[in-house]
């Protein structure tokens, strides 16, 4: 049994608070938030304890490790704190949105030698995963291609805008993982274009709400993916890979397999209303591989590391979208 | 090149007419009907002659092969004169509904010794077909239960059905001549029950509009038929088989490939509003094959003999409508 | 919270017990099982406690309701006791294999007018649950026509054979409560026929392993459906029911949404394994469904008239396996 | 009856000749072709007669239209001497490979007056019309984004794609002009980037076999197309537009609806193994398309000037490949 303390108990905090009182090798230990009646309210609902200050997690004695859940802006201080005691962490992307801040802590945490793992979930959502190995395996031949697309039922609130750092960096990072992971590859260069299309104001953000990506890849493969904040028909994800001799795909979800018959067409149940219904269980999967991780002091994936190259790349993305320049990737040393 | 001639210039001639014309082998040389004036004007469309008399057709020295697409009560008398010609036949279903009348026709022409084939054209439908070869190939083990679903989008006029000799006669006995050709048997029993659910007056005539049919094969093997005179969403047909290894399946078609993704439902294009536009290349191809087996003198299927094993099958079914109960299926000696 | 005692540690009694453990309604106090190691074991998984007589069960100070998991044999006994504790209870299917004691217990149930349910989790699965609600709001137009299918991976022990009353009562008597669920009508008659394709030694025990049913329903309508004990392709069941105007299907389930597209063949995810996979969600629904009724009180279905009613039809298609005629179905006097 | 001649008897004139043959409201007239051999072969086939000389061709009291699918250095002439003779012209793309000349001519042609099409075939597909007609009605709200995928079995011979223009110009021009018909709008700027991942000497040409394009409508609509000229699995075109209150898509087409089961995984039917199985019947759209505007003196499309413009935009995004910035499309004066 792991002792595991949740470091933020919002929205997110909640989702992995459920997913740790249900894991069989995990005991829910500790919950931290600076608002401790949210804190108080999953402790109680969960069987766990309330840390009273921040620190109280940070103490190998207790815990295990901890799962970093908290806003952003805190994600960076308390993977110092995990390093400097000594305790695994899993932690809530991104690291940091200033880029050069999060490879400083990413430097730091790797010279603690701790585990550390980026809770970039969709590498386990079912169907990624099996489209990883398939194309792991060979079976498609070698990547060329990878066509993705994230877009999301609504506008998230501009108060939640005003500090994401932008699609490139909130949104399509994800995507940006997921494409490096895909393809065993860096990404070399990237050209983005985006608008408004659902909410000009966003332009006063200097951000946008609809965009076009493509990334090159050493050798010459090519990804392409969009990104709509708000769509009409739910939240729809998909990813294809075309391989030198082949293609996978992991194609959209839909929430049943009704399909009813009339004069002329043929309705089939349609997509996930939200994004959490859509990828709910993969956040109990990244958990188990945390968890096993824990367990075998296997390697843990995605690393610091690699969530530092997906942020680099959304950096240089966030670049294009005002050069309207294919931009070259830099990626920090620490992410080697 | 092959003369061929045309008899019965109704709707199905019509069909049989344009692809006789189109055939790059095929010399459409003439055309007979009753009524003159509909033998005309197909004549003219496509460039054949008129044949004033109905023993004008049955000419060696004029044809090479005769498509007999008259009126049911004709077919036997048009097959004896072909038989007597010596002249090759592809021949509309049924032979004659009596099925003892038929199969005294198909010792006739036996023994003429002409080549005979009967249009079930739906063996030639390019999915049918390659079900088939799935199934003869192995590929999904030995056959254990046929599933088959043949349902028309509207009840044909009254005065048709009452000449019809019934569902299982007139509709179900396609997938009487499919099962057998699927699972390679002759079924041994059979079981079918039906109603009036469109219009009670069916019953009238000692006909149903619904119906669910039971074959049993030898060795265990079973296939369930559903058959439907009017569904409210246009026309469906559709079959698996379930064998030892797997399963394979000719699934329903539709009208096209685009799908409209709103809020909860993605509508795909639907079903064919008609019968004739689901099966009508299937005709195309089953003269194709007529037209090969006069070339090599191939074995022709579906044979006059298989015809009749389906009419037997057909008969048996209509008897258990009557009696509730299992019926042994009796085949006519000159359908061995 | 509802204080639940469990009846019957095995494999079923497991799936139960991890459902009481998570629902956040349910306080799961107390487990037996003649197997008192077994009890023993998921008490401690699960936090509960264990019986050690089967009656500390039916104490109505210490428990509020009963889940019956048990040997099918002991259902009868324990709904007998519930009765007489006056204790709600939800039971496995079937109430007895005997349909005229089954149907003793049912009168004396009812007499004590318990809150009681059987466990026939498939109403409660996604996709039927969807199918019923489409079917009885009239989207389809009236019922005219149901297709089932319910296929297994692989032949059960014949251990479990031997004592499960045969494919009718054992495997298809869950679409027979379906059928009547969704046509919202009682069927008067069946027509059975069945077939031993994969281990012809289950003629000794009088069973099958593959079978062909049609019941008619009052008006017309018509149900057929193929039960299959093996399958080479995995697990396998769905239902589409035919209306006046249009049509509904639940489809097969697959493992997942990756399609593999190479030379010719597009190769889609499969189907599960084994039939836990496909269904195991809906003993989570039922659980909750059960869990509401015993908080407003609210109709609780499918009732034990009901599961009356669909051995009443297995009976009578047991019987028809034999007479290779249409039966009549009789329901008991209890199962109005 | 129009009397149409064609100009080119190579293998996309094969095409042209068997439906000018089978079109009822056509009497395919005269074949040209510099090769005399091949004129006579088709005019024996379809009952046409041969053009001894190219100018017999354009002789308006012998035809009324003109269908060009000649080598393509010599549309532009031969555009010019229907509009010199006043015939109508159904013109294979492209106008002419470089883009002045084919200003140029387009202007000339519409000086005379003529009725003039370009056979952008694919616009008369069954699934893009139908998409069209969706987007067209506002089914789908304003148009967001559209999703372009093109990609061949097999990479053309070397001889070819040396004067084939490049990839953009060649085999994403299609896609140029599907998108401005879709969108009802001009590009205003393309991004491009290729590579070679099939055959590296392409590079030799100055060509690329992969590419992604990236253009921006205005009001900030964008569209993403990924062309490749090799894949492994055989021919695969799609299109997906996302609109602000839905998607609508023109799925991949398969050979068949024959699905396999076996353990583990579904095999449906694959891709078509070419490009011409796959869109053969469009030309038969086009053309008939093309006989209405002949009756109706209706409104032509796809007129020069619209294929000027998706020549111009491929003009674009070939500077792009190599400037590796978004760049400016820039319309002709004659495109207007």
């Amino acid at each position: 049994m792991y002792r595991i303390a949740l470091v933020g108990a919002g929205f997110i905090g909640g989702v992995h608070a459920a997913n740790l009182a249900a894991h069989p090798e995990v005991d829910f230990a500790l919950v931290y938030d600076v608002d401790a009646d949210r804190a108080t309210a999953l402790a109680e609902r969960y069987g766990a304890q309330v840390a009273v200050a921040e620190n109280d997690v940070f103490d190998r004695d207790r815990i295990d490790a901890v799962l970093i859940a908290s806003s952003t802006d805190t994600h960076a201080r308390h993977l110092r704190s995990a390093a400097a005691a000594g305790i695994a962490t899993l932690c809530e992307k991104p690291i940091d949105l200033d880029l050069d801040r999060a490879a400083a802590v990413v430097a730091e945490v790797q010279r603690a030698g701790i585990l550390a793992m980026v809770d970039f979930n969709r590498r386990f959502d079912r169907d990624y995963a099996e489209l990883h190995r398939v194309v792991t395996s060979g079976e498609v031949g070698d990547v060329h291609l990878i066509q993705m697309t994230t877009r999301g039922p609504t506008l998230p609130p501009l108060s939640y805008l005003a500090v994401s750092g932008g699609q490139m960096r909130d949104q399509t990072v994800h995507f940006f993982d997921l494409a490096r992971w895909i393809a065993a590859a860096d990404p070399e260069s990237v050209f983005a274009t985006g608008s408004t299309v659902i909410d000009p104001s966003l332009a006063d953000l200097g951000d946008i709400d609809l965009s076009a990506v493509t990334l090159r890849l050493p050798g010459g493969a090519l990804v392409q993916i969009d990104s709509a904040r708000q769509i009409g028909y739910g939240y729809d994800e998909r990813i294809e890979v075309l391989g030198s001799t082949g293609l996978v795909e992991a194609r959209r979800h839909r929430t049943g397999s009704v399909s009813r018959y009339g004069r002329g067409q043929v309705a089939d149940d349609g997509m996930h209303a939200g994004w959490f219904e859509r990828v709910s269980a993969s956040y109990r999967s990244s958990l188990d591989h945390f968890v096993s991780a824990l367990q075998n002091r296997s390697p843990v994936g995605p690393t610091l590391s690699e969530a530092l190259k997906a942020q680099a790349i959304a950096e240089a993305a966030t670049q294009s979208l005002c050069s309207a320049k294919l931009e070259h990737v830099r990626y920090p040393a620490g992410s080697a």
